[in-house]
Parts: structure tokens; C-alpha cells; sequence
């Protein structure tokens, strides 16, 4: 099977990560977390979030930001987030469903929720008729490639808890957003006033593992319950602390999600001046989004796996895995260009 | 670490899983049971459960049975099950809060349904003020360490059908039921009448993986839908096929849920003649019950793992995994059998 | 058509109630409560009910009970009730599907809840399997026709207190209650240590009209969200104003109340000693619950209105009204001694 | 108490709906609707909806709308509606926590729905990481006062059909389209292809009443039970069903509301070439929506009760209702134009 570019999650599991499975796979360990590998968790998650740090390692993303928005919101509150946010297109109505709540989406810009954006959607407060703003959410990086930077994540927390509000990242891709600024993780999350995470591990080299953080302390007392109802609560949970732990040692999660928005930046740079296709997005993280003909497309689809995201406008998105390789790029280029150069050519 | 009774999920992964997750770890895969292993899996589920089957690997046990619920039932029917049900008493309200339904219940016989219980609770049909018995849910074996045999089944889905409903079996230990009777799969489920199963792996060796096997072809339109806002889809979904695939690859699964069941019935040997201990349920599938003075309760639980199951009574639960071995069991029962003698020479 | 004896729902609307209807009737006023007729019901139900008062109308008792359910749980957490609860047996699932809770049953004793019957649910505390007790409901008076004292209250909401539970009183028949101990209705809730009432008016001579009470002033803050978003927020809110002052007007409530026990005391009494009937509950409030033969009940069910209520023990409930005349009792009394004789001589 | 122009729940009852409640006043009569005046009532909504109708009362809007949707969808399905459906922004996220479902909301035009709004919304059908489109609501008239013609529903409906969905009329406000159209309300429901309507009479006259009509009979097996758990079925029904026989009995409710629009078109036209104020919508039905300058809206709303629309822009709303009369409207033509010639002297 060759390597595609159509999701960071079509990847394999990192070698470390299947070491660390078999390395906590000896004797009994009692279930649902009270064996002492998830428990020595907790102290290379305040390693990295702080001390105030809870951790609560879950199944998927969607699990992860349902459970989130359980922990913060009842269900006559409000989300806010982008129209673009992955809870408002891709999680099957989950947020409503098994949340209860109601999502005000805004518009994005390059993927990102702006200040004004959000500023605008904080209203009617106290108006019995109308859901009550309760959680900022904000994907990092976005779902269009791109990344904040811990000043605007830092102002748009400040903006929510003016309003007595909370705010959440849905880290699936957080590590990407962190190897891409250079920061630490706190810096992004913690420092910057963020209350709740959902932490992805499993684009970044897990084989299913994702955990909610916690940064609000308050938060804490009901989380155990909640994971459990929202169906969440692994009974062999060694096995998803030993993913998480073999990715946050040594800061692998690091070289990993820089390995691949190196493959990203090295797609883009390659095809920044082919003729005949245009990025659409930045490219700060690991996708990368181009607009190229529909036969070219075409091309393309028959060799390799990625997504057309926009298909109206003739856009398209390559994701870069961690396991993504110099190689796989070049030829991948290689055929991008061949593909634009035969639709001049007809 | 060594091996206690608490759970079989506090034992291990078994090795051949391990190597399946292994085997499918090269290159990339589209997400979400899109891809070549996955669809493999249908042939496997079919071999045992017949033609009509489609499987729907999910992450848990709850998860499986709450999307099984949510697959048969609208808000205002309800499940009948016995009052000891894992769904009653150990998934933290999901059934409710998550498929908003009501569960109906039945006080248990050694853990087990009764057709007079059944008939009993179908009651109120067409009455507008109460809910509509829509499922019936059945652990197999049961939560008390009992086998129903196909026999039963067969009659209490006769009664499900005869009243318009269906039937489900909660299977997160179906394997150690069958084995125990030395039938197949299908002659617990599909031949008796059984409509949707929550097929349990990771109590008997896997590493996170169960199915929601549909058995009614009538269910399966929505399931894709379901599964998803159930928050029960994988992304990386080979690596929970390879699990299940290695478990129904030659039988393994079988192979070590007969084991499980061969240290409990050891176990159950060893001390049926103990004086101060009473076993209190039925051996048939891998756990013991048993009656035995606080004092020995004490100091058993000093050294090893395992449940309390009713206090009061002074009734522990000892359960027996995959990976329980003869020398554990002859261990304990020793131990067991010390702990008795100290007791009475106090 | 005739006065039967099925329910007190089956009963007219007072006179005083259709006055103060069409007494409001004039010129516009602000919807949903915000209006000057609304406004004064505060103050008669803090004349009631204490300082501390906060009153919110809604259309219906599962209104009321789903709303103050909601107001008091989060989804994991649970309600603690008899099994003859109103909320378990005749609301066909909607706390389970619209308050997505789990009730925890308790055997009754006379429609009542007792102090070890509480304490024996009261269980599992902060274990993250099972749902935790957050709220214990009783009917006051009960499904059965029986009353609490004020002693009993005080002595449950004590228990559920030192427990960190609220506690709510189901008060369809609260005023029938309040009538029999001829007490004041905050001696029975607020002054017992009840936190959240919902208070019936409907059956006492409203059209449809209940309300919900809340004695603990911190839960008064989501009120007005939960209430509209629960759909029961009446936009014409000025008359469902109207019907609870009219029967809170010179104690109209209590005249209507005490009426209705009246005549179920008439009917008791007329047929304490009649020959082949048995009086199967202690008669407190507005119903009498009567053993007989199944030719009598099918003779009076031929000419009279009224529910089986198991049909197994040919035990039958006969429901008294506010306007259930003293004739209508004394012909039916007659009507079922003459069928309890006709039965006798076939 | 004078007569504003804030809503048309600011209105009273109508003298023939208050008779009508005193008429059904006597004797007992079974509730929830097992008595003979809501049957009656089936015969008089088949006279206006055709055969095929079956009517189901409810207390209110709100409680309509969200029965209707959970007759329809299942959580997995969504809704496509306009942005300004009083479903998306009025009634507290009731649809989203209580149905469960998500709404997909496209730009209205005028309040309505556009057919190509519609398709566009119609997408990633089969996708099971998105909602599935299944229901398409519509209001009559719309939430800014205009109307659809029969033909503009028809070609949603046949869209919605042609894609498998239904279609729902949030008729709150049908009466006064089928007025300001002088169409029987069959042609704009039942003859244009209109699945369910939720029916309004509360602010054409009624207490509180409002009905969920089934057009398509394959959705009334469910709707009892639904009903009931949705905390919408009246104990004593038929109080519901007077107010509703009064409407539906010589079309009172069609010169109630063609009154109601009268008043809005001699307003709009007593204004309508008022200096410094511009009517924004077309007045179609009862509701005047207009631009003027804050100091004249400021004076106004010191005398005159009326909702600002869209305060940034300067828009507000004037509703008139069954019981408004010439003298008010006139008196309050008066009023705006003599706070626009102050506005423009200042």
C-alpha cells in the first residue's frame, strides 16, 4: 500500500507507539484507568500543561470535543465556532445529539475564527429565547491548514472570559500547531487561557488515543462520569497510555507533527510556481490546499488518495502524515506537475 | 505485575493481536473501515454468523450496546433486561442520557432472563403514557457467570418476535458462552432468532475492539450514521479490524475463552469442598462467585485482585481471563483456602 | 355527562377560574410572563411558600416534573422514587429521553417512600460506573392515595440533605395534601427542607396550569432557559397567571382540595363494611383504592367511569373531584353495594 | 391595559374561544383527549386539511414545532431551514437538546426559503460524517411578515420529496397567509405536498392552543406516544379542543386573521410615505417591519409597546393582531409620523 495524501489519520501507527503497547502488556492491570501507567500520565501531561492539568485519555476526536463540550455546557448554552470547525461539519450532529447544545457558527478566514467574528455571535444574553453563548471552540491548527499564534488564541480567551465564557481547542492537530510556532504546548493552551483541550494523538502517530485536558480545575469533579456516559472510558486503559506516553516522550508528538509540516511546506514549495495551480490557503501546518484543473484532478485520482475539498471551486486538500516521506512528496510533485502540464498540453 | 481475578479486561493483549495490529501497520489506509482490512472482516463475521451478518467494529462495550439500542429503539420505547444488566448498572446511565430510552427491568435467575420475567414487563402496549417495550437485552454469558443455551434464547426471541420486538445480546463475553456449550456463534444468535449483538473482543484478548453485528438486515441502513454520532467510529479503523480479525482467525477466539473457562471451573473445583466457602452461583462460564467470612475476604484482598459483589452477603466475584494460568489458579485457591483456615482457627 | 370516578383530570374547570380568565381579558400584555398579572404571582406564592419563593408556571405536570428534574440533575446523575412514581410509570420515558436521567426505583409502601428505602439506593457514591444520586422525588399526595406528614418529609429531605441531594415534591395533589393535615403548604415543603416543588393546579380546578416552585434560590438562574427550552413556556402567559391566582385567592385551593378528600372519605365510608369489598390503602386524600369481584367491577364499569388499577388483584382506584357531589358519591355507593350484591347472588 | 404593537401574543382571547371553553364545562369527561370534543375536533381539521389529516393538540408553538420534528427525524437527520426560522433562533435550542437534531440554515430572502437555498443545502448525502438532510421547515407566514404562494411551497415540497425528505409548515401565523391569499389552508398544506404542519391558534385568538397536523399518514403511528413524552398531551384535553373548535367553526379563524392584516396593510399604508421612514418588507400579512431614526423610535417605544428587529440598522417591527382596532392603528400612524417630524426639527 503506497502512501496517499488524503488524511493524517490514513497513516500508520509510530514504532515507539506499538513498542510502548507490548512494553505494558505483561500481567494484570486493573481497568478504566487505576493501573499505574495511566497514572504516570498525568504528571507528563502537567509536564507539559501545567500543574494544574488534568488529563483524561478517550478513544477518538469526536469523543474527545463531544466530551468537552459535555463538561462545559448545559444544554440550553451555546458553542461558539467557526462554519468550517470540524463539530459543525464532520461529527454526524454529535455536539447536538449527544450534547444537547446548539452551535453559532461563524464565518472563517483562512479556517480561523476572528475576534469580531466571535464578538458578534455573544448576544441576546439572558434572553430566555435564545441559547446562551457558554464555550468558545477553536480548532488548532485549523481545518484549513492554518495555525494561531498564541496572541490571537490569548485574545480570543480574553474576549470569552469577559463573557463569562470558556474556551476549548480541538487539539486533533495541536502538535502540529505547536512544532509549527516552535512553542511548547502550555504556551498555545495554558498560558494562553484555554480551559479545556482535546488533545489528538492519533494523527500524530497513535493508534487510537486521544485525551481531553483539562486546565480549569473546576472542571475535574464531574469528568469521570461524563467520559464514562459518553461511552469513552477504555476498560484496558494501559493501552491508551502507553500511545499517549510514548508520544509525549521525548517530545515525539514534536518531531512528529515538524516532520510533517515539513512534508507540507515541501509540497507547497514545490508547486508554488507550477503553472496552472494556485494555493488557495497558507500552508503553516501539514495540508496543503490548491486549486488545479479538473482534469488534472482527474489525473490524479487515479494514482493517489486526497480529497477534493471544494469541489464547485476546483479545490483540493493533501495532508501530510507523519510517516509522509521526502520521497513520497517528490514524486507526488512530480505528478502534480506532469498532470498540469498534460491539461495545457489537450 | 502478576495476574489477579478482578476482570478478564485486566488481563492482557493476546500476542497474535499484537502481531495482526502489526501486520497491518504498512503504508497508508483511507479512514474509517474504508480500507482493504476492514472490508475483510465482513467475510470472517459472516463465516460465523451467517450470510445475512454485517459487523460494525466500534470501541467498547458500551459503546456497542448503546449504539445497538439506538439502532432499534426511538426515544419513547423501551429495553427490558434484567436488573443485575450491565446496561442497567454499569454504564452509567448512557442507555438513558445517550438513547434516551427507558430501561424496564427483570429481577435475574442466576444472572439470566426468564420468559415469565419477559412476558411479565410487555405490558402497557398502546398506552400513550408509558413506554413501548421495543428490545429485549440479554447478557451472554451473564453478568452472574451463567451460559443461557440456545434453547433459551430461541424461546425468548420467540416471545420478542411474537410481540413485534427484537432481541439483542449484550456478547461482550458471548465467546466464553460458547465455548462454553461447545456450539458455534451462530447457533447462539443468528439460529436462535437474534437480531443485533454486541460482540465482545477485548475481554478475550484484545486490545480495544468489540462489533456491533447486525443480524436483521432491515437495521443496517442507519447503523453507518449511528455508529458515527455514537461517537464509536475509528478513524485508523484496520487496526481495530486486524483485532478482531486475529480473534476470529482460526478460532482463537474460542481457544481463549475455553481456557478462561477451564481456570474458573479449575478454580471452582479446587474449592467446592472448602469449609467456610460456599460457591453461590453455577460455574459455567469463566467466573466464580462465591460466599466466603470477612475476615479471609481480608486478607485475600491483601494480596490479590478482585470484586466485592455484594457486600452485605459477603459474595466476591473471582474472574478468570485468557491469560489466567494453572499455576495462578492453584495459587490462589491455596490462598483461598489459608485464608479460610486462618479465619476459623481465630 | 355524568360525574364518574376516573380521575380528577376528568373534572370541570371552577367557576372562579373561568372568571379570573376573562377577568384578565382585556387590552394587550407583553408575552411569556412579562407581564403585571404575572408579576403579582410572585408574591402569592411567596405568601405560601416562604420568602425564598421563585415561581415558574408551565402548561403540565410532566412539564413540571421534567423541568424541575432538568433544573437539579446533569444527565449522569439520577432521581431516587418509588416505583409507583408518576415520573417512572406514566410519562411515557420522558425523563429518561428529554432529561436524560436514570430513576432509581423503590419499592413503595403505601404509594410512599420510605427513610431505608432511600438510604438502600443511595449507593455507589463517586463510583464512575454507575449513575449517582443526585435528586429523590416523592408525590405528595401519592399515587396511592396517601399522604406524608410533614415529620416524614423533613426526615427524607434530612437523609437526601446530608447526602448533597435535592430534593422535589411531585404536588399534583399537593394541595389535596396540604387539605388532609390541614396544614400550610410551605409546612409540607419549604419549612420540611423541599427544594423543588412541582405544584398542581390543574386538577384542583385549573384549565392547565401548573407551576413550578423553587424553594432553593440557587437554582433560580437557568430556570427561565430550561423552561422554554423544555416547552413550557406559555407565550398568552397572563392566563395561566390567572388560573393560579384564582385558586390561590382566599385559599380556593385548599376549599377545592378539601372537598375532594371529603367526598372519597363519603365513599370510603359508605363502603368500609359492605360485603365483598375490601378498602386496600389507607384513604388520605382524593382516592380510594377498593378490592372486588371482577362481575361487580365489570357491572360498574358498564355505567361508571374509573381505572383498574391491577387488574390481577381486581383492585380498583376511584378518583374524587373538586366537583364531585355528595349525591354523585352516595349513587355510586349505592351502585356498588348493588353490584357487590348481584355478585353474590349469581 | 392599551393595545400595542409588540406581538400578536400580546393579544387576548377571543370572546367565541372563552365561550366556547364555558361551553365544554360540564360534567366529567375523560382526559387526554379520550373525550367527545376532541373527537369532534378530528372531523372539523379534515374539513380544512382534507381525509387524509389527523390533528394532534398541543400547548404551544415551540411544543409543536419539536413534536413535529421528532414525528420526522431521527437524531442523525437534520433540518434545512431559513436563518431567521423561529426554530433556529427562538426557541432556546429546544430542537437541538430535545430532537436531537441538527438544523442546516440557509440566507432567507425575505423571510422564505428559496428553492436554490434549498438544494444547496441538500449535500454529502450518504456521507455518514455529516447530518442527513430530512426535513425541510418552512414558515407561513414567515417570521418577516411575507407570505408564500401555494406554488412556492409545492416546489419546495417537490424538491424535499424528490430527495426523500418531508416538509413542515411552522404555520403559528397559517391562518393569516391563508388570509392575506384568500385560500383555503388545504391548498397551501395538503394540495402543495406539505407532510406536517404545526398549526396555530394561540395568536389567532386562542388561550393557549396550538395542533400538530399529519398530512402524511405514515407518521401517526408514533405521534401519541411522542406527543406524550415531548410533555405536550393536556390532562384535560378538552379545553385544548374548544379553543380550537371555535377557530375552526365558521372560519372565525380566517377573519381573525384577515382582520389582523388589515391592520398591518392600513398602517403600512398610513406610512408609507412618511419622510424619514422606510418600509423594508413587503406587508403581506400582519406585520409591518420598517427603518426610522433612533430619537423617533426612542419616543415611540416610551408610549407604545414594539420589538426593535435589528437595532443596528434601525429596523422595527409593528405586529398587529385579531384584536387590534382602526383606533389604534390610526392613534399610532399619528404617533410615528409626529415622532419623525420631531426627529427631523431637532
Amino acid at each position: 500500500m503506497n502512501r496517499g495524501f488524503a488524511s493524517d489519520n490514513a497513516a500508520t501507527v509510530h514504532p515507539q507507539v506499538l513498542e510502548a503497547i507490548a512494553a505494558v502488556n505483561g500481567g494484570h492491570a486493573f481497568g478504566y484507568g487505576h493501573d499505574p501507567f495511566t497514572a504516570e500520565l498525568e504528571a507528563l501531561f502537567r509536564h507539559e500543561f501545567g500543574e494544574a492539568a488534568r488529563v483524561f485519555p478517550v478513544f477518538n476526536g469526536s469523543g474527545a470535543n463531544v466530551l468537552a463540550i459535555r463538561a462545559t455546557c448545559r444544554p440550553y448554552q451555546a458553542v461558539i465556532c467557526t462554519d468550517t470547525a470540524h463539530i459543525n461539519v464532520d461529527e454526524c450532529g454529535a455536539p447536538e445529539a449527544i450534547a444537547g447544545v446548539k452551535l453559532l457558527t461563524v464565518p472563517q478566514e483562512d479556517g480561523k475564527l476572528t475576534p469580531s467574528g466571535l464578538v458578534a455571535r455573544i448576544e441576546r444574553v439572558g434572553d430566555e429565547h435564545a441559547v446562551q453563548p457558554r464555550l468558545v471552540s477553536l480548532s488548532q491548527s485549523s481545518e484549513l491548514g492554518t495555525v494561531y499564534s498564541a496572541q490571537e488564541i490569548a485574545g480570543l480567551a480574553e474576549i470569552a472570559h469577559g463573557h463569562g465564557m470558556r474556551i476549548h481547542v480541538d487539539g486533533a492537530r495541536l502538535a502540529n500547531a505547536a512544532a509549527a510556532l516552535d512553542l511548547p504546548l502550555r504556551a498555545l493552551t495554558t498560558d494562553a487561557g484555554v480551559d479545556i483541550v482535546s488533545f489528538g494523538a492519533t494523527k500524530n502517530g497513535a493508534l487510537a488515543a486521544e485525551a481531553v485536558v483539562i486546565l480549569d480545575p473546576g472542571l475535574a469533579a464531574e469528568m469521570l462520569f461524563l467520559r464514562k456516559q459518553t461511552l469513552q472510558l477504555a476498560s484496558k486503559m494501559r493501552f491508551l497510555a502507553a500511545q499517549l506516553r510514548a508520544l509525549l516522550t521525548d517530545e515525539l508528538w514534536r518531531s512528529n507533527a515538524a516532520h510533517a509540516n515539513a512534508m507540507a511546506a515541501r509540497l507547497a514549495g514545490a508547486l508554488s510556481e507550477a503553472a496552472g495551480l494556485e494555493l488557495t490557503r497558507p500552508v503553516q501546518a501539514n495540508a496543503v490546499f490548491a486549486r488545479l484543473p479538473a482534469a488534472a484532478r482527474a489525473t490524479l485520482h487515479a494514482a493517489y488518495d486526497f480529497y477534493d475539498w471544494d469541489e464547485a471551486a476546483g479545490e483540493v486538500r493533501w495532508m501530510c502524515a507523519w510517516d509522509t516521506t521526502e520521497a513520497d512528496v517528490d514524486e507526488f510533485a512530480a505528478a502534480v506537475r506532469a498532470a498540469l502540464r498534460d491539461d495545457r498540453d489537450t
